[in-house]
Parts: C-alpha cells; sequence; structure tokens
C-alpha cells in the first residue's frame, strides 16, 4: 500500500477528482485470460451510482466506464487495467462557497494544511466519487475470483442506520437486492425508508453500520504477519470515506467474552473441520479458516447538513457554513458496494498471494 | 506492508518463532543521527516483558534485546537497524501435546492448512511472542520520533476488561502507570484486580479494550487514498495478535450519530484552528487535524484456557484438548505497549512520508 | 517495483496497448505546489514523437498529452496525476500477418508462452509505443526537480551509431539540439545520416549507444544497499524497450583498469571537495558524490526488417516473416529522450526518498 | 526494492557493519516445505569465504552461517528465515587512520555526506562482507528452486581479468571448481595466476568481468515493463559492491549489431521452439524465452592499493592515504558466488511471481 496504490500482487492505483475532467483506476496484476467487458463492470457500478433512489445524492452521473487496456477480444492479457469514467455532471458553481472556507467534518482543512493546495471543487480528492473507481476495479477483481472459484460469494448490506439495528431473526440475503438500502431485513427497510425520509427533509444525515459476508473463501488465505487476511481487509474498509471502525467476527464485542465464549470449538465434518460458531468471523492467526469470512465497518454521517456550523477561513476568520450541495442523507447506504468492492480485490490478492509462494498445495486434515 | 514488513520508509521486519533460538526485528528507514542504546528499547520491552504481576503469563523471559547493527558510537547511522531476542525459557515439553491437536481459537489450524507445516512450539510464529519484536522497533520509532517532534506523546491504556468499562469521570493519564492494567482508572484497577484474580484462578481469560493517544502530533499527517494516516493505524493494530476489531475516534459509534452530533466544529485560536470535539479521533480525510489522535482496539479472550474444548486432530479425528501452558487471563495488558509500539512506527513512518513528499512547508491558516 | 510501477515515493505506473484505444502513465507521489501544464509535458513528447525525420517511424501520432488529473489551477496538488495519451495512428490492417507467426527479436513469443494471451496489433503493450507514457511521466518528474533544484541538469544523447562512435574531440553538449540523432558530435551527424539512410532503403537497422549525464546533483542521493542510485538507473535504462546493456561512469570499461587508474582522487575546492577525474560516474557505494552523474545503455538494432526471417508458428509451424510495418532503423535515436525521462523520474524519486529519511541535514566537509 | 529489501515476493532485507556484532539477511516469502540446513548456506559461503587463496583478503572470516527463524524439524515453514553470522575477526586499530581520512574510491565520502555519520570501521555498511548475508540467501533461494525446478542451474564464472579475456574455444563449464578464479578456460586460469600475482606483490588491484549464466529456466518469467527479468536482474548485480556495468546476451555490444545480425531465428524442435542464435541473452520483452540466460556485469578494482592518494580529511584539509588493510587484489573472483546469489533470488522471485498471476497456464506452441 503507496499512497494511491492499494495490493501486494493485485494492484489498484485510483486517480481523479470529483470535478475534474475524470476519474478512474490503474489495475495492475490481473490474470490473463478472465473474460472482462465493460458492461460487467458497469453492473456494479449502476449499484454505487448516485441518484438510484430518493435516499442518495441528486448528482446525475452517467458514471458509464471505458476500459482503455489490458482486454483483448474480451479478455484480460495480464497487463495493466486502464478503467476510466468521465465526470459529466461538474456544477462547479454549487462549491464556489467553500473556495476559502472549511467544511466541518470534511477533508477541506487538512488537504489545505498538508498540500497547500487543494481542489476545492466538490471535495476533490477526498470527495466520495473517488469511490466509483475503487467499484470499478472490485468489478475486476469479481470477474477474477469468479474464474478461480466460481462458488465464492462476497454480500454487503447495511446492518444498522442510526440507532435502528436489523433484527438478526429477519436476516434474509435474498432481501439484499429488494430494497434501496441492502438491508436482508425487510421489516427494516420499511421502517429506515420512513426514518430517513424525515432526514433528509430537514436536511440532516445519520451513520450506519455495513456488512461484508464472503462465503467459499479456501482456508489459507492470509500472510503473517503484516499482511494478515484480516489487516488487509480493515486497511482496505478503513480506506473507505468516512469509515471509522472496522471489525471481524465479534469485533469490538469480543473485549466482554470469556475464553470459553469465543473459542469457536471445531469438529470434523464429510468435507473437513466444521465450527461450533464464528466469532472469529473465518480468520484466525490472520490466515482463513473455510467458515464465512465476516467483517463489519461504521460509516459516519456525511457532514454536509443544512443546519449551519461554525468553522473558519484560509485567512483565519471565524464564520459559518451551510452545505448546500446535493448530497446523501445517509452515505452508508452507498458505501455497501464500495465495501465489497474492496474486499473483493483483498481476496483476489491474496489468493494470488498464496497461489504465488505456496502454490496449490496445503496441510490436509483427515 | 509485504507479508512480514510493516511501513513505507520506516520499515519494520520481524522475525523468529516462539521457542527458536531467538526472535526480532530489522528496522530499515530511520532516520541518521538518532541517539539509540539498548536501554533505551530494554525500558519499553520491561512493560510488555511476561511475569511482571500475577495478571500476565508466568513463563519467564530476560527479554533482553541486543542491537546488532545500524548503530555506531551511540547515534543511528541510518542503515538498517538488527534487533535480537534470545528466547531463554522455551520449555518445549509443554507443548507436546499440541503438535497433532489444533488448538480452538488459535491459529494451528490455519497455519496447516496454508503451509502444510507449522512449528506447533507455543505457537511458533503466530505466538504473541512475536509481539516482543515489535515493542522493540517501536522503541526505535520512538527515539527518532522524539529527535523530530519533542513534545509528541504516545500513551496507551486499557479502557474496557471484560463487560467493565472505566468511568470517563475517572480518566487520568498520570495512573496508567501506577496499576498493573496500564488504566487511566483509578477505580477500575482495583475492581478489575478483583474480577481478574477471580478469573485467572478458575483458569478462564476474558477480552479487552485499548485505547492509545497520541498528543503532538502535527496537522498534515496521512497520505490518500490508500495511505491514509487512519488506514495505517487500522492495519497496525489489526495486525497485533487477538485483535478483531480497531477504532477511530467515536469508531463504531458513528453509526448511530447524526451529521449535526457528529460534526467538529471549528474555531479559530491563538495557535491556530481549535475544534469543538473531537469526534473524528484527530483525522478528516486520512489526513491529521492536529488534535489529539485517537485510536482504539479490542481484544479476544487468550483462546488458552483451562476448561476443555472440542477439536480435532491432524488425521481428523474428534478429540479435546485443555491447553495448560502459562497464559495470560487477559492478553489485553500485554497489548498496551504493543499496541503503543505500533502506532509509534506508524507515525514515524508517516512524518518521513511527509517530509519526503512535502518537505517542511504547508498551506498555513491565518 | 512492482510490475508496470516503478518508483520509491515519486511512482509511476505506465499502461496501454500500441493499438487500443490510449496509453498514459500513472503518477504518484508529486510534489504539490509545481506548476504544471500540458505544453509542458508536450515539449518532451515531441522530441520522441514518431515521423519529425526520416530516421525515425512514419507512423503518424499526434501524441497529445492530456492532463486528466492531480493538478488545479496550473499547478499539481499532490495527489495522483492521469496522463493520457490517446491512440489516432493505428491503422491494424498493417498487423494482421503477425497474429500467428512471431517475429524473431521481438516479444510476441514471450508474451505468448508468459500469457497465453497477447494483443498482437503492433506489439501490443510491449510495443515501443509505451515509451511515450514514460517521456510524459518524466516531463512531470523535470518540472518537480526544477521547483526543487533549478539548476539540476538532465541531458541525454546518442554516443555511438552501430560501429561508429562519437570523437570525444568534437563533444559539445549543444549540438545535441541541432542534428537528428541528439548527438553532441557534428561531425558524426553528418556521417551518421550518409550511413543510417543506407541501412533505411536496404530495410535493414542498427543498434545504438546513448548516454545521459546529470549536472548539478547533489552529494547523498541514493539508499543503500538495494535502492542504490546506480541499482535504480540500471533497472530504470535496462527496462526501457531493446535495452540490453548499463553502465555507470567507466561501465564495462571498469573490468580492465587498476586500482591506481581508476582512483578518483580527491582535493578540496572552494564549494567542497574536487575530483581529479570521474571513473566512477558520480557515483560512490551507490550514494552521489556531486559529480557529473554519468549513465550509458545500449539499444539493440530494432528486429523489424525487410529481410526474410525464419520463424514458427502459433501452432508450431516453421516459416519465414518479414516486418514490413513503419519502424525505425535506428530505435536508439527516440531512445535518447525515453533515457532522459526515466533518469529523471529516479533523480526525483531519490531527492524526496533522501529528504524523507534525511531531510536537509548532512554531513558537510570542512 | 526498498532500500536495504530486494524482491518483489521472494524478498531479502540484508543488516549489518564490517565490524559490527554481526551481518545477517532476513528471508521473508520463502515457499514452505524446503528442505533446509545451514550445512547447506555454508557450502555457498565457503565460496566467497576470504582467504581460501592468496588471491583474496587474508582476513580470516569463519563465515558461519546460523539460521535463527523459519525452519522447523530440517524444512522451512513459509516464515521469516533469519541468517546471522557472526564477526569474528573485527580487527578495529587496522582501520583508525581512515576515521578522518576518505579513501578515494570508497564510499566513505558519501556515506559521510549522506547520513552525516559513518561506522567508519573497514567500510562499516558499504564494506563488501556485506555480500556475504547476500550469499547466504541465495542458498535458501538456490534450495527453494531447487524443489520446484530441480534441474535449473546457476553457474557463474570469471571472463576477464583486466585486459585478459577467457578464448571461447576452452569455454569448460567442469572448470570453473578447479580454479582460484572461477573460470571456465584452464589455460587463462594459469595465465592469471602469474598476473594477479605480480599485482598482488605490488599493493595494486585489477578489475574484472563476471559472467552467470542460468539453464533450465522456463519461458514465460519476468513481467512487463518495470519488473522486466532483465531489469531485475540488472538492478541485482548493479547492487552488488564495485559493479559499473550489466549486461544480458550481446549487452553493450548490441549497439554495433545490425537487425539481420541480431535477430535470433527460430525453429520447431521436439520439445519446442529451437533459436540459432542467442544474442538475446534468453529474454525478450523482459520475459525469458527458455533458452539460456545470460548476465554480465563488470567489477571496478578495488580502491584499496598501497599506492599513495590524494584525499580530504572530513575537515577539509588536503592529504595522501595508503590503504594498507588486507584487501583482494581482484575482487572480481569473490563477486562470483556473490553474482550467483543474487541471480538466484531474482529467479526464484521470478517464479513465485509468475505463479501467482498465472499459474501453472501458459500459452502452448505446437
Amino acid at each position: 500500500m503507496s499512497m494511491n496504490t492499494f495490493g501486494h500482487l493485485f494492484r489498484v492505483t485510483t486517480w481523479g477528482e470529483s470535478h475534474g475532467p475524470a476519474i478512474g483506476a490503474t489495475v495492475d496484476g490481473c490474470p490473463p485470460g478472465v473474460p472482462l467487458t465493460s458492461d460487467m463492470l458497469q453492473h456494479w457500478l449502476d449499484r454505487r451510482k448516485p441518484g438510484t433512489s430518493k435516499y442518495t445524492t441528486q448528482r446525475r452521473e452517467a458514471d458509464q466506464v471505458e476500459i482503455l487496456s489490458g482486454v483483448f477480444e474480451g479478455v484480460t492479457t495480464g497487463t495493466p487495467i486502464q478503467l476510466m469514467i468521465q465526470n459529466t455532471d461538474q456544477r462547479s458553481k454549487d462549491y464556489s462557497d467553500i473556495a476559502e472556507k472549511f467544511r466541518p467534518g470534511h477533508a477541506d482543512i487538512t488537504y489545505w494544511q498538508k498540500y497547500g493546495i487543494r481542489d476545492y471543487r466538490g471535495g476533490g480528492r477526498s470527495s466520495a466519487r473517488e469511490t466509483a473507481s475503487r467499484v470499478a476495479a472490485g468489478g475486476v477483481a469479481r470477474e477474477a475470483i469468479k474464474s478461480l472459484l466460481p462458488d465464492l460469494q462476497i454480500k454487503g448490506y447495511m446492518v444498522q442506520m442510526g440507532p435502528h439495528n436489523i433484527d438478526p431473526i429477519n436476516f434474509d440475503l435474498s432481501q439484499i437486492d429488494k430494497n434501496p438500502f441492502w438491508t436482508p431485513d425487510a421489516a427494516a427497510a420499511e421502517h429506515w425508508a420512513t426514518y430517513l425520509d424525515g432526514l433528509r427533509k430537514s436536511g440532516s444525515s445519520v451513520g450506519a453500520s455495513v456488512e461484508i459476508m464472503i462465503k467459499g473463501a479456501p482456508a489459507g488465505l492470509g500472510a503473517p504477519i503484516y499482511a494478515k487476511l484480516d489487516t488487509d481487509l480493515a486497511a482496505a474498509c478503513m480506506s473507505i470515506n468516512a469509515v471509522k471502525g472496522v471489525e471481524i467476527g465479534e469485533g469490538m464485542g469480543a473485549a466482554i467474552l470469556t475464553g470459553e465464549e469465543n473459542a469457536d470449538e471445531i469438529t470434523m465434518g464429510p468435507d473437513g473441520p466444521i465450527y461450533s460458531s464464528n466469532h472469529a468471523g473465518g480468520i484466525l492467526g490472520g490466515i482463513s479458516t473455510g467458515q464465512d469470512i465476516v467483517v463489519r465497518f461504521a460509516v459516519k454521517p456525511t457532514s454536509s447538513i443544512l443546519s449551519p456550523r461554525n468553522t473558519i477561513t484560509k485567512s483565519g476568520e471565524e464564520t459559518e457554513i451551510i452545505t448546500k450541495g446535493r448530497h446523501d442523507p445517509c452515505v452508508g447506504i452507498r458505501a455497501v458496494p464500495v465495501g465489497e468492492a474492496m474486499v473483493a480485490c483483498v481476496i483476489l490478492d491474496h489468493l494470488l498471494l498464496h497461489r504465488g509462494q505456496i502454490g496449490e498445495n496445503k496441510g490436509a486434515i483427515g
């Protein structure tokens, strides 16, 4: 991980600003021979696209991805894949006010303090728009995973919006695509709709928690000590805009458990080890166990709200700001496809890393 | 971050197994001219050393660190610093039982499944003993930071043991070194002593939460998009044995806040911006604001407990295991100096990265 | 250096194929605040552009570079700079013959053997067209160097074409821009013109040697042991298409010298050390001395010639091939700006690396 | 490649100074299950060891390597392998004179100028003693290669000493181990013995050229654009002390060839492609062809000679120096096992990289 590049062997570099001509991702290290078209990537981008429901920003972006390199006659060649998304709805005038004022909770002030210059239009490089590039790159990772492990599934969904959790009893993965919140709890979806509509109308915003589940990952992924699978998943998720916490399995809740409660006991099944529970979230010692891998992250509320906030200008004068742009009342919603994409990149990277160092042979049990 | 190496410019590679001849860290990229002796490092190692109280493992290790390279006449030369800690109390006989059985909650089974071979003595590479090397490397980072920013402080402490949180009203950093739990709440320390003694006697264990606070870090540390300061802190902490969750500022709790509650408003103070609150934990857009940086992580209970647990053998037979070794009832205690060390490495790394790309000039305010 | 990325802190990733929609470079780690426009980059690209004289390929490419990100209001922001060059003259029909046959001396066969798929149009990823992206990235490096060290100069020139060397007596840097061969020997330029015209008309080709001289680099650049300045320069030059050898200072000729002949004696001048000679090429122990840094590399003759050559097809049948495309009789000519660009990237990278680890302080002499 | 670390997946970090307590290498990314003992490594170290003939330095070093980690019950575990070689013959008194004076041709002055501090005893970090660590790491790479490709051979040998080349007619690989110069030309060995003895007695020194041949490497190793196999070989060799030039196949001589002379024509043999010649040195477009890979590098004469040389002191005073230590009249001799070791590391690294990205499938011919 180096500045704007993520990954060991499957390496993604994103580039571009919210209101420049384009954004994109340079994807290096993809295996050759993977069928890939821009339509395959568009499928995932359309899930993140703004304006798909009243609960997301009304900025209109086609978010049309173009593949500029690395694919020949419909399959990857093993050379860098350049993905470009042109910015079409730039409306720079919306952002003239923030050229001088720093929006509280945004990266305006820190980019200024670090670089002494910032593209203030819509957040520039720190805009959540950058995550479209990640979704495109994640789409490449998904197709490469499919060619290696067709049964591996990566499913992201919201488990909390503000103070409202989902009810585990209602958990049903098939519900995810049936509501605008990507939540597996149909009852929660209804309740959240009302709740969020109220927030939206009042110009407020709220945080959320997103969970990503990986089914079908083989045992053995991850590498000690600093390329542990959970380490890389944590980095991948924490790098997403507005994320403030990352958990694996029990997560922060592991602090309250005793050893007896936490240990996932092992028995032998017909196809290998079976675990009595999954407190570990599918990872032990940084290496996957073959169980479901469970990652969770919290997204803070967007800081762009209609209530005036105290702030200062570049010249140090105190003032107030209202951020009037077209924003998401709950950015956690659009963080779902972004989280899935980052997780897909990590999984593919570790599949390749494992194959590189170890090959196909592993310790058999039984 | 590549396998066993951590960091961009200040790079730490740890090596060694619990019961091999030695463990250690190879530290590359340290600035030259930093005063450094093994005594300076020993100070930090002694805090992590086992057997310092009845609440930590009774394994006896001198944990004496030797500097084999990179220091000449008492100062760093800018070349790699090799730190070696010999393993003196190896008692391999304690571990003969686990050569065939996998301990639930440990990395035994995943190392076997990944590599097809593992040093089963005391956890081998996945033993928490590896963290001594991190503490030594963190000691180097601390001295280098001191030569750059003498006032920067890194303070780690326990904020939760099992179900018992500290009381914010009692928070007093000066208490940290006065109790065996590194907690800033003197009352909690007393209560925890009784609680943990009970757990220890019953052969049980419990999880914990550790917080690290960095005071005096300048604004501007961190680099988008994948080398964000919070990304690297999350990776650093998640890479520590038994950690299952990492939070910055509000952390997972950010999910329940509204935008109004979460925004840290800004006013102008005599020396620069002042924030009305610190929900962000000192980081916006991956870059430090100059406020206190606040990182928190949860440590699961050690899986080595006296209650028998179901497990399987390498040949796939079902069996039970009791882990009789000399273990910590709450590994979170010794995770405090480890967390501090990892955070010190991240901060130094980002100080150097920032200086490399940006130099000394930054955007002034006012 | 990882696959298609070059550099430690100033990192360049090139992407794109000869006959895809575009090629380009993703440049990460550039310091902020550097004035940068596409015109500044175009200046260097125009030097490499095909078709500027009868001695280079007649393929017509505008080679117009666009800056898609990382620059705001005419200066760099410190975020990734995406440089794109659209491919305009693709003429895929010229290359239909080589879809099945491997051209001897080209990468056709190795790309096929490695990846099992290749973009056969005009060499695809292995085409020298990729070097345009390097020249663009090198232009960014040059501007960043200028902002740090205005007096540093990077000058590339041809010193040998086939059997014909330049005469050191005629060496005059001011001649470089006055002949189509970028040679500092005006007499050689005349002679080479006749020689190369003959080769061109006969459909043959010839090798060349290129030297790059860096004037004004400070002492202290480079880092032991594997990021030595000469190591990185060697890697940078060897990575250029068709390069088969790289030399620093005396280069391969160092093998015939005695210790007495080779030692560059040191005396003290008004501004620091003065060397009696420069056999070392400005680098000792991998670190710059402050003298001129001298790098040389040999470029093989292009393998695209009109004489039929024996080869095989993908299905293993023996056949002959004549490569009729529009090719350079001496690719060494266009390698001059490419070599300069790679060297510029290395120098900037080491300036930043040095500043990162060491800061501004160094050992003074006298 | 980052400072003192070399390699992508198989990563070697060397550490240690000539006159510190020890030197060594931290080897990360080695495949698990490779049989490895310190005796296997000692075999290669003994070839580089000083004092084995009168043609190498008379410094006495046992150069006994210890494996401190990463090996369990005689096989590698896939975790970091720490190799340590204690310095036994340190004789610091020999070097007191050079604490103040800079030896011409040595890194004394550049280390001082870069770091402002240097371990002046025997060259410290820049001493050729560091290369023992490389030979140990190369020994690990050799064993790992053997487990993957038992027939792959890496053979290094001297092809030139000062002005004296070997005669290709006498080339016989079986001669290499029969003379103190590792040369395949028995007649040259005799002639060189007399020549070097004269130089040694007069306190002079001379340069040399070393060639490394890799037989049995599969087609397909290497990755565009900056991790080309020849790029990494060039970096590996240029990073060796005193190396000033690196060549692949024709090397610098490629400059004088025409396209007709240089093209290695291809026909079809029973087991795949057969080439009429090997001007390319086994690499096309940065990827191996399956032919012998041929790398050559030039080593400058050691700068430690008995003739007095002009130099300056740290305080800028002009003076003379005679380097009286125990030095090699031709360091090229001991560069042979070092070159082999570096090449072994590169080959293993690329075998793993290729397996990681591509797996086992490649483009078949015929």
